[in-house]
């Protein structure tokens, strides 16, 4: 049996997402069992299926940005970790803070064994339907060229296991690509990415050829990649945003969308962070998942594949086995 | 008479759209003159237009990247230099090398007296038709927060200046709006800029709000600015392709496509790095554009637009006056 734990608590529009989504979930996975930890008082709940184990936690936090007292409380979030670390839990989902949530999965649940820093890592669709891996998008603000090496190999192994990419394609994303230009971690990641046989190291890459997906995996600091990952999302929502607007000023143009409909549907779930916003927390020693605060329930049900299909790989055997070296 | 000179050499597709730009452009303005330097052989001259001074020069550099040495060689771009130096010119355009640009103005030029290091500065069109200056994408990967704050007072004169912006918004953007979120620049920044009273700093801003323009100066260190610049550059172009490609699939959303021609063109005008991809080398002594090497005449004829007005406004003087205290 897979067991999942979810911490319900911190979605902006409350638990009821999470409720439906597990439910529809478990009924097509008699494999796995899930436990919600939070607010279930908020639940409307009728004729609970099988599997779902329902735990109320509506412990509130005092002070959001306090996180060395936040890790002793008793909140959901804690709560779903501890099930992880007394082996009840194989997997854990959350919409929390995301500097709690790693803070208290590294300290709690730990990291892979030799890992330096886990990282966040987002899988971006790009528009020839490629996923790509980003990371990190926050995390670690500094970073040492190390730590990018060392994500290289995890990330590798999970594009292996998670997407069936048999030698996927790694790049550094940097303000060129001529390899004299950028910040001494890149270069120096650079270096060892490039000396390492078993990488299929492919160069520095420009933000800009991010949905162009030419790689697999795109390794940059956590500063960076949460700068390149809002802009992307800014730009896409604003160019949306303005189509609608403009298109509706004359009858030509709003006829003209109108039947462009279809079109503007499947970029846009292309695009959606839905199908692709939830991040990995990468290096902690269990498989962990943040999810937006804004998820509704088809990103939650995205989540619960991918969290399902870690589960179902083992993945986590194989980031620790290249951890020591035996991959 | 305002006097312009223009590095011709380095442009993708040769320097023929310099030629028929700038003739455009003294045609409409008696007060200029602008002096062309470079690959002068490869125009096709006809009738040339009064205060037109065209000086051949086809020297190649031999290494691109030897900066160092570069500097010393008779290239287009030092002898356009030359004649801001030796005051035959008043403002300087060049769509070649950035990183040679900005040493050569620096070393030859000079900076505004009590600058700490000049910054590069586009100017974005957002969707709502405002203009933002976006300072420093590249020049400076890495900054301390005391050039974040003098690109502050710097922006804000040539805000007032330039687009006649009584207070403008400063905003430093950075991966949250919270005060404790950022690396250590960003956080001494915001420090410095909410303690001068003669700044409108509104706060910290995502990347994701930049075209939303809720701010009319918006700061980062040239690492951040260049991720940001480049990845908003990459999702415009990725959707128009992709909404082409798909919309071309079906009879129905091709002639939706068709329709709404006039949106996608009045979106791509606003957003076409053509009417605002100059940027000016903010804090060095002269008036200095650096345009894209794919620039074409509509690039240039706003290109020369700018240097009109910067030359028109006495932008120089005020930016000089800022520097010793005096504005």
């Amino acid at each position: 049996m897979k067991q999942i734990v979810i911490d319900i608590n911190g979605l902006d529009h409350g638990p009821q997402a999470y409720y439906e989504a597990c439910s529809e979930f478990l009924i097509k996975h008699q494999d796995t069992s899930i436990t919600l930890v939070g607010e279930i008082s908020k639940l409307p709940i009728k004729n609970q299926v099988k599997n779902l184990i329902l735990i109320d936690n509506s412990y509130k936090v005092f002070d959001p940005k306090n996180i060395r007292q936040n890790l002793k409380e008793p909140t959901s979030m804690n709560q779903a970790i501890q099930m992880l670390v007394e082996g009840k839990a194989d997997g854990i989902i959350s919409g929390g803070d995301s500097g709690m949530y790693i803070s208290a999965l590294t300290l709690k649940a730990g990291r892979l064994q030799g890992t330096l820093r886990p990282a966040f890592m987002p899988i971006i669709s790009a528009l020839n339907g490629k996923k790509v891996l980003l990371l990190d998008v926050g995390a670690n603000l500094e970073v040492k060229a190390e730590y990018l090496y060392q994500w290289a190999k995890l990330a590798q192994i999970f594009s292996q296991k998670m997407f069936k990419v048999q030698s996927p394609k790694i790049t550094l994303l940097n303000i060129g690509t001529e390899e004299y230009k950028g910040l001494e971690h890149t270069k120096e990641a650079a270096k060892l990415l490039l000396a390492d046989d078993s990488l299929n190291y492919v160069g520095f890459s420009e933000s800009r050829e991010l949905l162009r997906a030419n790689y697999d995996i795109a390794l940059v600091d956590g500063y960076g990649g949460n700068l390149i990952l809002k802009s992307y999302e800014g730009a896409i929502l604003s160019f949306k945003d303005a189509i609608k607007e403009s298109a509706l000023k004359r009858i030509r143009t709003k006829l003209g969308a109108l039947l462009l409909k279809p079109t503007f549907k499947e970029i846009m779930q292309k695009l959606d962070y839905r199908n692709s916003g939830a991040a990995w927390i990468l290096g902690v020693a269990k498989p962990a998942l943040k999810i937006h605060g804004s998820s509704d329930k088809l990103a939650i049900l995205y989540a619960l594949d991918q969290m399902h299909k870690a589960l179902d790989t083992n993945l986590i055997t194989d980031l620790q086995g290249v951890q020591n070296g035996k991959i």
